[in-house]
């Protein structure tokens, strides 16, 4: 997971994806992006794994070659931000240098480098009646992307969806049309080069916001998933426009439990890991729960070791009383994802309490339990109901790369297809071959 | 699948579903069910196998018990429902006897033989920092099923979801009320008996349909996925109301494709029993592709041998000609799924145009290929993005218990989580367990 990115839950359409009486010029241009991706798509799903990799390689070698015309488009969309008043991170978060166009094609690269996730035998069995079936893995189809900053993006979700056989229709943040264009057309001389259908990927033209509106309410006949990428503004406004579904998280309100149990110098090291490692992934530590029985050994030193780190302290009553640097939290702390160097600290009593708590706050991402207590790890991973639960380790191993799952797209939160880490096999799903020789059904 | 029963897509809330300012009597039972529901789901969750076996082992003992108080209500239901003029093929639907009602707790049995779907391992790796990371199916939660007639779904689906770990809350059609009330009696007798709490499976005690609009579209906190069962109307109305997924399919437009390579015998048995063994059942097949190359020689014998078994032929222009019997096909037949002894006929030109035709007018469901050439078949195979496709076999195998997967709720024909037979994996999720000895995640 990158900075400042949350993503991917199976998340539900709502009352407002109404369909949109949408305005012509953009229905006629996403109508026909539709229609061409969807003819890409049943292309793209009987394509072998050569053809693939070969389209992959000639895009990373474009991109090297194009790096140049990036660069130029990159600094243009930097200054345009500048002068729109953009914010510093912003701006850095969008801005690349020889050394990232370098990466972007190495990314790639690393890509190919994966087993094709498509054809996979996932299930097989022989029935007494003679016929052979077996669960294969296919492509989901066409995946609309939406995303704003980083234009790595377009290039990562790009190629990933081609690896796993599916068309991808793109839309960039306006604030890097111009880079992700000069991306985009390294990604479509790859797919010319392979003799690809160039509508495999595609970047809507239009930065006109009805063409997200419109890609959420209205195309459900060419789009079979949605991936918003982005702040939570986006996900959300995704969430409750679209009409497809949409693998995606709104928030990571990840929690680390510090058990009774706990060795101190792990307790430690993973709550400042899991807090200050990175403050703006979604895998970070927002709110730490103490058990009561840690409460004399462990509080004072895992809190010193934050404030050392510049971390800000919010703790209930109880915290406040035995480290005074502490402030108040309130009940919105227990609910809020700070992304930021503040941590929300309460003494719970035990386990119990402490899943409690997250089942009454969390937002169903990761966390995790510090201790040396094998019945109280295993409780805690059988009964935390969350995408990802770790004992003893930071929630910050929260991405598809640590999990040794290659790239991801992001993590998911829905309990439906997609959980945790949304990777190439999470963008396949799966049909039933059934192979016989004249069986018919008795009655 | 049953007969006349359409199930299971994974599939998208829209537009109309708009939050309903509901009834507050209707809000306060619903938010009630729903909040002891989801308390009950937490309980299921963690409980082993041997005691959600004892209750349905135990359920099943009470339907046995309780046959006579199941029977007269079910007479019951069934004089209102003449009363009401409802048809002779409904009456017939919700009938029970004493053998079925021994099938019903026959049925349970068959289910406590079956393996646990909950805590199988499903993915497992060590990374090089230690991490064993692995991926544990779990229980999806809380299930809202809409059913209507058959009262055997009240049992089929209150056993499934238990063994599967999920709460559930069902909601029966008004004409079976009683017999509902009855079956679910005796499946409560059967958590109690086993210690897990009665709110496990719930009844919707209110017949207001006002009940139904409230469970799908405000009670996506209670309720993680919906499966209607039913007619087209029931599940289309799910389908367009739902705020949380919904595991369906609106229709089985099934297509059996004759091959110029078939074998003639295969070709007339597998089209026969396709279309004929039951008409009712999403499984049958509605449209009959026959490849040019096999008009003179598979066209008329295959035809004769429908006409035989009483069904009415709809040809396209070359079809009528050919076999003066049948009747001339609209545009409107390629796209009905007429779930009666009745079929649409066209000649194709080859299996390409077969699977042009298919993916225009087919709904996803299954495929047939009857062919005695194997690239034929594998192309097929791999092209035919539906749900199901098979090779000399006929279509109404579309069924769990067909392909070995035991008891099944339906046939989904979405692409996200559940496609094909949904039987007690596809009432599963799963999660990432991850267990470290304090590792935390590098810069």
């Amino acid at each position: 997971m990158r900075k400042n990115l949350r993503e991917l839950t199976l998340f539900m359409p709502s009352a407002s994806a109404l369909k949109k009486s949408a305005d012509p010029i953009i229905a006629e241009t996403m109508i026909d992006i539709g229609e061409k991706a969807r003819s890409a798509a049943k292309i793209l799903a009987r394509v072998n794994t050569e053809t693939k990799n070969a389209a992959l390689l000639a895009a990373a070698l474009a991109i090297e070659e194009q790096s140049d015309m990036i660069l130029k488009a990159n600094t243009e969309d930097a200054t345009e931000a500048k002068n729109a008043g953009l914010s510093e991170a912003m701006i850095d978060r969008m801005l690349l240098n020889e050394k990232k166009v370098a990466a972007l094609a190495g990314a790639l690269r690393d890509i190919v480098a994966l087993p094709d996730p498509v054809g996979r035998e996932l299930w097989e069995t022989t029935r007494p009646n003679g016929l052979r079936i077996n669960r294969v893995s296919t492509p989901l189809g066409v995946i609309g992307m939406i995303y704003e900053s980083r234009p790595n993006v377009t290039a990562d979700a790009g190629a990933l969806a081609l690896i796993a056989g599916n068309a991808v229709i793109l839309r960039g943040g306006s604030e890097c049309v111009r880079s992700n264009r000069a991306i985009h057309a390294a990604l479509q001389a790859g797919l010319r080069a392979a003799n690809l259908p160039v509508d495999a990927i595609t970047l809507v033209p239009t930065q006109d916001r009805a063409a997200v509106g419109y890609m959420l309410a209205n195309m459900a006949e060419y789009i079979d998933v949605i991936i918003p990428r982005g702040g939570k503004s986006l996900v959300g406004r995704v969430q409750s426009e679209a009409r497809v579904p949409v693998l995606a998280h709104l928030e990571g309100i990840c929690h680390t439990y510090i058990d009774g149990a706990a060795d101190l110098k792990k307790a430690i090291d993973i709550t400042v890991n899991a807090k200050l490692r990175r403050t703006g992934v979604c895998g970070a530590t927002e709110t730490l729960l103490i058990d009561a029985k840690a409460e004399q050994t462990h509080l004072v030193p895992i809190l010193e070791a934050l404030t050392a780190g510049g971390c800000e302290i919010r703790g209930d009553a109880a915290v406040c009383a035995a480290y005074p640097q502490a402030k108040p939290a309130t009940e919105e702390d227990w609910r809020t994802e700070y992304l930021d160097k503040i941590i929300a600290v309460r003494l719970v009593d035990g386990a119990d309490a402490a899943i409690e708590h997250i089942e009454s706050y969390g937002s169903g991402h990761t966390e995790c339990v510090v201790t040396e207590n094998d019945a109280t790890a295993e409780h805690f991973l059988r009964s935390v109901n969350s995408a990802i639960v770790t004992v003893n380790a930071s929630t910050q191993f929260a991405d598809g790369g640590e999990f040794g799952m290659g790239a991801e797209i992001g993590i998911a939160t829905g309990r439906i297809h997609a959980r945790g880490p949304v990777g190439l096999e999470q963008l396949t799903t799966f049909k039933y071959q059934v192979r016989g020789n004249g069986q018919t059904r008795p009655l």
